[in-house]
């Protein structure tokens, strides 16, 4: 089934209010195996909306609006609809009574207003809305169908979850199943070579983005049910990660962090900190996970040599090889796990920019992990703008992390 | 001058991004004069994007795109609005050669397929982007304009600001000056009740938008010339203050931490942290700023009692008063500043959540600042989600730091 949204309020191009509405539907709409092609948001305008909804009406076998089913003149979504479907907009006696209701349980009157709310065409039925005062509408007709949802979230949600979602579905034969990959280390154009001769695939389908944590691998599946797209999935993830190799680090709603952190709590091991260019970014991202005091001994932030030899750096290796160093580095990593008494330390040292430090250019870092039999240490180069180089040098020491965490069994 | 944008890409129709690129647009365009009409989400599909295009061309005088200039075989944005205005994609050697550089500096050799990053139309000119592969493409005929640019949102934002915006600024006749003013520790609620006898103005307008550094006020005036949009902003901006007083932190481009950053450089002096409940993420906001190795000595992250009591904090008070305390707070602050010698020292205890902490609820903090002279107990309550007790209680220290700092002239 073809489907399109239509987000309606001038507050949206004002760009007052974030589209969430339109992101929400969309993440369920392969669940119950609806093709999503067009997002439109249009203002709250009779004409622009019409033009948008008679659009919608011939291309799409679907069509979810949401917004302007407010009480007030400039909620025109209903006698949007009536135009299109060329019928008479008449106040239902029921719809009215449950309204009145609704007020007076709050201990209010209704205002003149809110009647409106209480309309209907012949084609439309009413979709129940306990959080508020706008129902929705369910209009259908030649075989196609217009679903009609209230604006604010919390409504929206609810009227999908409970009187919508399995409605249409019942009407769908087809499941949709999506799995991601995430990478480290390559570049998005570097993934998209490698995976190339997969890309072309129709069904399942392989698509590739850039995310801040990295390249993802996205996986989608096609079929009438649960366990036959799921074999398609799986079938294609194989591939994928024979190309792939040990760049892919997790799946779905994994993050580094949380990888490193479920590694930790399996092996019972736990961690330390020391880190000047990210400046605090490392540690307060393994302590964006929920119980990682069970493992995150502490942290250090060493933003100066004086604050480095005073956490246990010997100052001859500053001396010679310079703050932004591998030896210093690991200096740093050996210091954090003694000082804060856990079995790994890490040490990250760097350039943030925008200067140069030590005649290094901004993007340099180097990373050391530290489990008390080896210690590692990592070159990192990247795009030299400050916040990019804390982030990349936090995901670079997360992702080696994981590394030496899967390699010490 | 009619606007409207296209977001291109599939992921924002399986609902695993939000625009937030299209709102941030739709945001800026009221400031140069420019009224946006349709906003259009479209998936990686040549046809349904030309189809899109053509309307868009059609219909409005500026289109301004965002995705689909990746190097990728789904990045097809140059091909559709190459199909659109019937001209030929040619790979032009000068962007070629930047391309290669961009890589060579990075220490890479370019993927072959990223040359298609390189490609132009007769009518299209490249838009510099430094943070990216993708450059812009400004095509301009018969009077109409569209403007693509990338999808990452800091690519885009950048070249909105710097190559774009006073482009095309300079073809309306009016000026739009706007101003922000940023404020914290009120509810977007009760600002809006504290300044609603001035939301109703035309010209200038005010406006409230809640942010995560707080809850800001936009003031926009619309002139024939800036020093008379200036002045009615500056009426509005003294009307705006004598209402919100001491609540305004910033303005504009201004954040906490630069705020805080430009105070302790103006007064010589220096800044030591230790955190737990926030994990790191207050040194590493104070990091985020340019030249912070000046002034910021280093920061601890305490987040077990036993690293408390490693960097100097009291064990007594620790079994007397729990480490969330407002007790144990003021040592951290005092014992980081001891420890790091530092002129102020910030302390921060809390529970992040999602589970309660000595039986204190999550979003529980205390923050302490000791300059020396005078040690500052604040208490705060946040909501109790993890990400934002983290982001709430920083920022809540840094607009306290910002207070001390005024008041120890």
């Amino acid at each position: 089934m073809k489907a399109e949204i239509i987000s309606i309020g001038t507050e949206l191009l004002l760009g007052q209010i974030t589209d969430t509405n339109a992101s929400y539907l969309a993440s369920k709409l392969p669940e119950v195996g609806i093709d999503l092609l067009w997002v439109t948001q249009v203002g709250d305008n009779l004409g622009r909306m019409r033009e948008c909804l008679e659009r919608a009406w011939n291309r799409s076998e679907l069509v979810l609006t949401s917004g302007g089913l407010g009480p007030t003149e400039d909620d025109l979504t209903r006698e949007a609809i009536a135009a299109l479907m060329g019928e008479e907009l008449t106040v239902d006696p029921e719809l009215e009574h449950e309204l009145r209701e609704f007020f007076s349980r709050r201990g209010y009157q209704m205002p003149q207003s809110n009647v409106k709310q209480a309309t209907l065409i012949p084609s439309a039925q009413a979709i129940p809305n306990p959080r508020g005062t706008a129902p929705g509408w369910w209009v259908e007709r030649d075989g196609r169908i217009i679903i009609s949802m209230p604006g604010p979230p919390s409504e929206l949600q609810r009227m999908w979850e409970k009187e919508v979602s399995q409605r249409l579905h019942e009407r769908i034969p087809e499941i949709i199943v999506s799995r991601t990959l995430k990478t480290q280390l390559l570049a998005e154009a570097a993934v998209g070579e490698m995976v190339s001769p997969l890309l072309s695939s129709a069904n399942p389908t392989l698509a590739v983005y850039a995310k801040v944590d990295g390249i993802h691998l996205r996986l989608t599946a096609k079929a009438r049910s649960r366990d036959e797209a799921g074999q398609m999935i799986a079938q294609l993830e194989e591939r994928v990660r024979d190309i792939m190799g040990d760049s892919i680090w997790g799946c779905d709603d994994e993050t580094l962090e949380s990888v490193v952190g479920a590694l930790l709590t399996e092996r019972g091991l736990t961690l330390a900190t020391m880190e000047s260019c990210t400046g605090g970014l490392l540690a307060s991202t393994i302590t964006d996970v929920p119980g990682s005091s069970d493992y995150f001994k502490g942290g250090l932030v060493s933003y100066t040599n004086e604050a480095k030899v005073l956490y246990g750096v010997d100052v001859a290796l500053l001396e010679r090889y310079g703050a932004v160093s591998a030896e210093v580095a690991g200096a740093m990593a050996e210091a954090a796990r003694h000082r804060l008494g856990a079995d790994i330390g890490v040490g990250i040292t760097g350039v943030a920019g925008p200067d140069p430090l030590e005649g290094k250019p901004p993007g340099t870092a180097h990373i050391a992990i530290d489990d008390g039999n080896e210690k590692r240490l990592i070159k990192g180069t990247y795009p030299p703008l400050r916040h990019d180089v804390k982030r990349r040098a936090t995901n670079h020491a997360l992702f080696e992390l994981r590394r030496t965490l899967l390699s010490a069994v």
